[in-house]
């Protein structure tokens, strides 16, 4: 049993070693302030998290990928001594969307055998969708010109009215289940718009040439939470879950619980940043209670759906018959697929998602069953070879507990206009951060570590 | 500091002292089994609150009307010795819709002076809306026609596409708000079209005649509570507010909070019924975690936006100038309001609603601002005199830290078909009830009775 008595004292406490909080205590640790970050996990990272096959090669079960404008990510990236390698992409890319197979060249802006009047709709839907997401503030999405209208829909509902062909419409959803893990019927418009242009477009968040997926970090991007975490030494607590944060006149307590159930530790400090994704920050007990705008906001912001997928062969055999190991179709479970070999030789590996209501449907069946609908798909993009892998590794992060979903969570309509101003404000002492805080690169490794560094320099600003 | 070891011991315990729990326990109680209900507050009644003015007339602070098919509602009222009295409804209502200011007689189908091609419109968009609704399956929305189609779209987008006059598209809107406490582009369509056949039409939630509104308690909603806290004697337990469960091969562990944050009291049980809103029931702490789809719904449903506001005269003016005390408005922040005033004689009072996003902007301003522009409303709709109660009574229930909205939940768009089928499923010796769980009169008073009788039994016969 938990002693509920108070045991470490530090300047700032930090909830959460994943990337925000890392980055966080890393900017604290930097100008002198004494931190402890605070984790419900035994393990730091977060969404991101170590993984590997039988034979050791690493598999990264979270989130793995960075590409150009993550300026952040590339430099912290170097500056812990970790190097980044280009995501597999030699070779074409499997297409199958709206029963047409082809193969699309691995270049951006390559032209998909869609037949031209889906091509045209689809050209001019990227277009009318840019154009829209380019009025969006990213510091205020609230403020865009038509707000209210655009947050009271849904991003189905505009794909229905903005697209013709079905395989326009197609395309945008499944853009829609790999960015979001979700479908477009479960997202504001708004936020569609926004996430885009946050991400530096549509487009950009879907390529791997000089796109969202161009680069990995070799070893794996746990490594990255953990280099941050060794700097930061016995600052980083694990296996201390909060669940009760008190605000009172000499800053705040955050008391966490034991393994049986009962009263853990519990840190006091002059202010804390909870990094926690938002579903899982607005569980906290809070005392005084937060604010009602803070806590409906939280009731909003439902974490998306996925099952993360790999199948383990001897070797990238697609790689032999021209393919880059993508694939994109509107059929699933497994509709989008990389090759995720690790670098400089080994194992072929392919990894794929389950995205939205895939991922929703496969969460209530067995491993088995997902094993046997991930290998059927990958089959179906690359040929009978992909149905015999040695190995299959998965992670729902719906089923994890401290995440409840990834990748990130999304803003379901008439959140961003009715409480996004509570996104970022502080209460009291207590300040947010997560990759779901940050205007520039929302929802990614990037956002989570800008979020981090930039609630940091808030709470530095008011000590 | 509270001992965090079990000191009761019940075959079931039931979280939280709403009419769902009470319902549910009273009849568990009724069969002999021994039951204990926890509830987190010093009271019991959920949503219904004893409030009164200062000369002690009892005001109702949270829900109040039963109508017609509200069966269980009126038996209950009955079988606790209770007694109901008509809704003030004698005079005309004060409709104020897209600039246009008229009144309205007080039955059922009085045509509304709105000018022919609004009231045309309005005519065929209830039609249209009955019709959608009459498909929807109260035990299954998610097998309706088109289902995914419906729920991939906001009710808004449905206003927009159905309704043609600005009129019409406003009323909608007003009833939307009147209904959900949520803008018409917060919820489904599908969630929309459910909730009305819930209630037996739209048009039903909306009215005081042979409607929703159209019956009070005598001396209070809360005396249906009371009442059956009486009957229950010492096995509701008020003040223990649940933060975790726990289940194991004997059964539950219910684990609760003391006063200052530390481990309160713990209950062990065979079996436990959770008839917390959803947003609240999803913050507990389970453990094993609950399955995905059951956490996942649960980030889906949040609490509608609403404040109560009061005001009380010295005698009921409105009623001199022909009128019922009751206005809808499309203009706000108090869009509906009713005659409250208690039975027989005494004070006049207002009651009106700030919902949605008027409840949202209000819930942000002082209580001496919500009062102005409380009565500025009611002076717009009633006149002059209504700028001078003597006395201001509010509840804002969304800053109820255990209640975080209401009236109730409202499903965001692609929840119905992405998880309804969580809503009501046990996991493990964990059973669901209250408002939001009934397929008949979902989020209402009438609703919450009959899901905590409904899970009752189950339980019964899971026992």
């Amino acid at each position: 049993m938990g002693t509920g008595t108070t045991v470490a004292d530090a300047t700032v406490a930090v909830v959460g070693a994943g990337l925000a909080g890392l980055a966080a205590a890393r900017v604290l640790a930097g100008a002198g302030v004494d931190v402890v970050v605070i984790e419900a996990r035994d393990r730091v990272g977060g969404r991101t998290e170590r993984g590997h096959t039988a034979d050791g090669v690493p598999v990264e079960l979270g989130g793995q990928w960075i590409g150009p404008t993550q300026n952040r990510m590339y430099e912290l990236v170097a500056e812990l001594g970790l190097e980044t390698f280009p995501t597999f992409n030699d070779g074409e890319l499997v297409l199958h969307l709206g029963g047409r197979r082809s193969r699309l060249g691995p270049q951006r802006g390559a032209t998909p055998d869609l037949g031209p009047f889906a091509l045209a709709d689809l050209a001019q839907g990227l277009a009318r969708f840019d154009r829209l997401a380019g009025r969006v503030d990213l510091e205020q999405p609230w403020a865009a010109p038509r707000a209210v209208e655009l947050d009271g829909q849904t991003f189905e509902s505009w794909i229905r009215r903005n697209l013709r062909t079905p395989v326009g419409r197609e395309y945008f959803r499944v853009a829609t289940e790999a960015v979001f893990s979700a479908q477009a019927g479960d997202l504001s418009l708004l936020h569609a718009l926004f996430y885009a242009r946050s991400g530096s477009g549509l487009e950009n968040l879907l390529a791997v040439d000089r796109g969202a997926q161009q680069d990995r970090v070799v070893g794996g991007t746990w490594l990255i939470s953990d280099a941050m975490t060794a700097s930061l030494g016995d600052r980083v607590r694990t296996g201390h879950p909060v669940r009760r944060i008190e605000s009172g006149p000499t800053g705040v307590t955050v008391r966490t619980v034991a393994a049986d159930g009962t009263d853990g530790e519990a840190f006091h400090a002059q202010r804390a940043i909870v990094t926690l994704p938002p579903t899982l920050a607005g569980r906290l007990d809070y005392a005084p209670a937060l604010p009602s705008w803070r806590d409906q906001l939280t009731q909003r912001l439902p974490a998306g759906s996925v099952i993360k997928v790999h199948a383990v062969y001897d070797e990238p055999f697609w790689r032999a018959d021209g393919l880059n190991g993508q694939a994109a179709s509107d059929r699933g479970p497994v509709k989008v697929v990389f090759d995720n070999s690790p670098p400089g030789g080994g194992p072929g590996i392919l990894v794929g998602f389950m995205e939205g209501a895939d991922g929703r449907h496969f969460a209530r069946r067995s491993p088995a069953e997902r094993r046997n609908a991930t290998v059927e798909c990958f089959a179906r993009y690359f040929g009978d070879r992909a149905r015999h892998p040695i190995e299959y590794i998965e992670r729902d992060w719906m089923a994890e507990p401290f995440s409840r979903g990834c990748y990130g969570a999304h803003f379901t309509p008439g959140v961003w206009t009715g409480f996004g101003h509570a996104l970022r404000t502080p209460i009291g002492a207590i300040h947010w951060a997560g990759a779901e805080c940050s205007p520039v690169w929302n929802g990614y490794m990037e956002g989570a570590v800008r979020s981090g560094e930039a609630t940091a320099r808030e709470v530095l600003a008011a000590l």
